[in-house]
């Protein structure tokens, strides 16, 4: 990949004032980018998941920020929600297409960290002695 | 790419007690990202930025969050930071060849949202308009 190619496009992430910047934060975002990982990681057949599933997958999060980040990627377009009229109300997430190819591009960039996790753990062991320890 | 692949990794970022996932918020954190790609983005034959360069690219941020964001990406061996002992000091911040990698990926993110946006904010209006306006 050429890291010097810069498409000239109408949106551009590095000025503050471009809508983009928050759709990357969204996706970036601590829960966004785990809660789109999780949901690209299914199987195609199985592709959704209801609320507590995600909630078990993503471990570590909160009912109320889930429920915050499902929102801000449905709103985006990037997630679908489905609420079945039964009783209880079953509501299933999955990804739309655009958000499956958001998602698969954020899947490469986790599996690459964390495929080099042992560098980064010997670059901070490095940087901490250098510094006298911490 | 096949989304279902699920290489069986010593790190997972889906666990809360991962380093993995420090590493993941470090590379995509609103300002983490925003670094890499501004680093990642210099044409080959000036590979390196001085810290006020740094902060004109990343607009928005303030001289505390870059300086953070580029101790963090240093400590995880993702930027280099060359300090030059002139009067006044020279300090130039490069990615590392890892740096490098995971800023690729984060850029190939970057495009793909930023040649979306579009299809974003039309899914944005019909989200609203469902829901009576905001």
């Amino acid at each position: 990949m050429d890291l010097t190619e810069t498409p000239d496009l109408a949106y551009d992430v590095f000025s503050k004032a471009c809508p983009s910047r928050g759709t990357l934060e969204h996706v970036t975002g601590r829960w966004g980018a785990l809660t789109l990982g999780a949901l690209a990681a299914l199987p195609e057949a199985e592709g959704s998941l209801r609320f507590n599933e995600l909630r078990r997958r993503v471990d570590g999060v909160s009912e109320k920020m889930l429920s915050q980040t499902l929102h801000a990627l449905e709103r985006d377009g990037l997630v679908h929600r489905d609420a079945q009229p039964t009783n209880p109300p079953r509501v299933d997430y999955e990804l739309t297409p655009l958000g499956r190819e958001v998602a698969g591009r954020l899947l490469a960039l986790i599996h690459l960290v964390e495929g080099r996790m042992d560098e980064v753990l010997e670059a901070r062991e490095r940087y901490d002695t250098a510094r006298g320890g911490r």
